[in-house]
């Protein structure tokens, strides 16, 4: 046995300040105990997190770093944050000068993750739209992160785990219509290979199990139904299973996801978005975690949006976010051992 | 108020012989007191039915009736049986003449219902290729009874519900790359209009409320990513709405069914069959029923097939059978006092 590096804390990105990225980071550091979480820090947004704990019935010390080196330590003692204090906080009211602070926060934190002074990533929610207005061109954070660490945006993976199901769409953010053209047994085998390859260096599973669901009603009905099982679908489960893979499917999706069917793999290998979100927030709306496989960091964020509308008013559930950070700190220790 | 009448009892198909249906049917009569199961009788299949009840474990007597009317007295003591014997069981072993039970059955306690000497009708799984054999040439059961009623099969809806959940899927049996162009605003309006009537009528809710699906994910995203919610689904809720339905949508589908968001709906109209399924079978997968709305009889079925590999092993489960029953049954009563 070799005695092994302490892990690095987590870098947390602050998400867009207007919305409730602040306050459930705040509640996730309060819950560090119970959720047995890894030391974090956030960068950047002293001020706002100031606001947001001073705000809230508990007692959360906003503890100021200049070294990500100095979180570990001052993680004991409160909420560790690093660099400048940042603009001030308006909940529920997303301005520019408040996105500027969000894109500030992923850059500076994506960047401590790629260059190994933190031990990962995990990323609080921003509005897309916003975002744009200060010059982020990325269809998304998983897009940016990608970019950041010189990764094809193709080879960034999503996946959404929660605690009673792992999913993932192969295709995500595209009209319904277009999922059929869009679908290749290149893309599926190359998307799932990547699964399989984290699930197993990141998550400890030795031999991940591939469900592979199929694109049409009762996966096509020997080709009565759609023919996309037959054409696409059904070589790429080949093709896996070649490469020593445990690929089953193609699966009716409706059957999949009940409680004795689950029991049957690791990941649910998806052909579209609601396909796989479906499930997945049927089951655990309060604690889907969002990670990006397929990166040389370890970046997770919480599956849920910036709610804008019930943001400073104390409503916002932290299930998400805390299950992020825990999911972070986890493959960030198993990637630290090997 | 007025003394109303003892409902009549219930007929059931037999399905497929070879499947599970037999013995779900036998099971839901030995559960008849616990699941408060109001009085049915199955059409035909006597022999089979007393195979079936020699094979397990419980004691169920089958009791051949002659007459519709004798069922109610019938049930205190066994399971009612009308009509000759019919053939063999050969569980798991499908054939022509099982199929040929399974068809009689089905035509006889369609018509029973129809004429009014049944209350309603439950329907026992039945394998559309081996129907087709004997001459059905039908997409399946649903149609078949709209047939026999003289209903459009376009007005006959499906409606899947378990405790948990209603969906109601717009497009069914079709490839999904044809769904988008399925799709229209008066399709949406007609269904959930028979949907909201039904749920008035047969199930006593006075004002029923429908969330109705998008299409596309984070419902299209104001056009970005699709464009049938504008064009097609929210002029159907409007139209829904002028006609005093209480419609709601288009709500994004993955957050739909989680467990705070369905408290807001009586009853999910979807866009196609996944995205109906899926919660259903995620939520309930033992316990989902088949309701076929805007038919003069009430129709139920368990919302799975005939399970032909695991058929007279004593493996079926027979919660959606029982299930089917029991919503039969209420919906009969509450027509038999209106």
């Amino acid at each position: 046995m070799t005695i092994t590096e302490p892990t690095k804390p987590l870098a947390i990105s602050l998400g867009d300040p207007a919305g409730i990225g602040p306050e459930i980071i705040a509640r996730a550091w309060t819950a560090r105990e119970d959720a047995r979480l890894a030391p974090f820090f956030v960068a950047g947004g002293r001020n706002v997190l100031t606001q947001v704990a001073r705000e809230m019935d508990a007692d959360i010390p906003i503890i100021a770093i200049e070294d990500v080196a100095d979180a570990t330590a001052a993680f004991e003692d409160g909420l560790p944050v690093l660099g400048a204090p940042g603009c001030s906080w308006r909940p529920g009211e997303p301005d520019t000068e408040g996105a500027q602070l969000g894109y500030d926060s992923l850059k500076w934190a994506t960047a401590l993750a790629r260059e190994g002074l933190a031990g990962g990533l995990v990323t609080g929610p921003i509005a897309k739209a916003r975002l744009a207005e200060v010059g982020f061109s990325h269809p998304g954070q998983t897009e940016f992160v990608a970019y950041a660490c010189g990764v094809d945006p193709g080879d960034a993976v999503m996946m959404l785990a929660g605690p009673s199901l792992r999913t993932v769409p192969i295709t995500v953010h595209v009209p319904l219509a277009d999922v059929p053209r869009l679908l290749s047994a290149e893309l599926i085998e190359r998307r799932a290979a990547i699964v399989a390859r984290a699930l197993r260096d990141d998550f400890g599973i030795a031999a991940p199990r591939l469900a592979i669901t199929a694109l049409n009603p009762h996966a096509g009905e020997e080709g009565r139904m759609g023919g996309e099982e037959n054409a696409i679908i059904a070589p790429a489960v080949a093709a896996l299973r070649a490469r020593g893979i445990d690929a089953t499917g193609p699966h009716p999706a409706d059957a999949l996801f009940a409680a004795r069917s689950r029991e049957n793999f690791d990941v649910a290998i998806c052909m579209y978005h609601d396909q796989a979100l479906i499930p997945l927030k049927t089951l655990d709306f309060d604690e889907g975690v969002n990670v990006t496989l397929g990166l040389p960091v370890i970046r997770t964020s919480p599956d849920h949006g910036t709610a804008f509308g019930i943001a400073g008013k104390g409503l916002a559930h932290p299930g998400a976010m805390i299950a992020a950070i825990r999911m972070a700190g986890k493959c960030a220790a198993r990637r630290s051992r090997s």
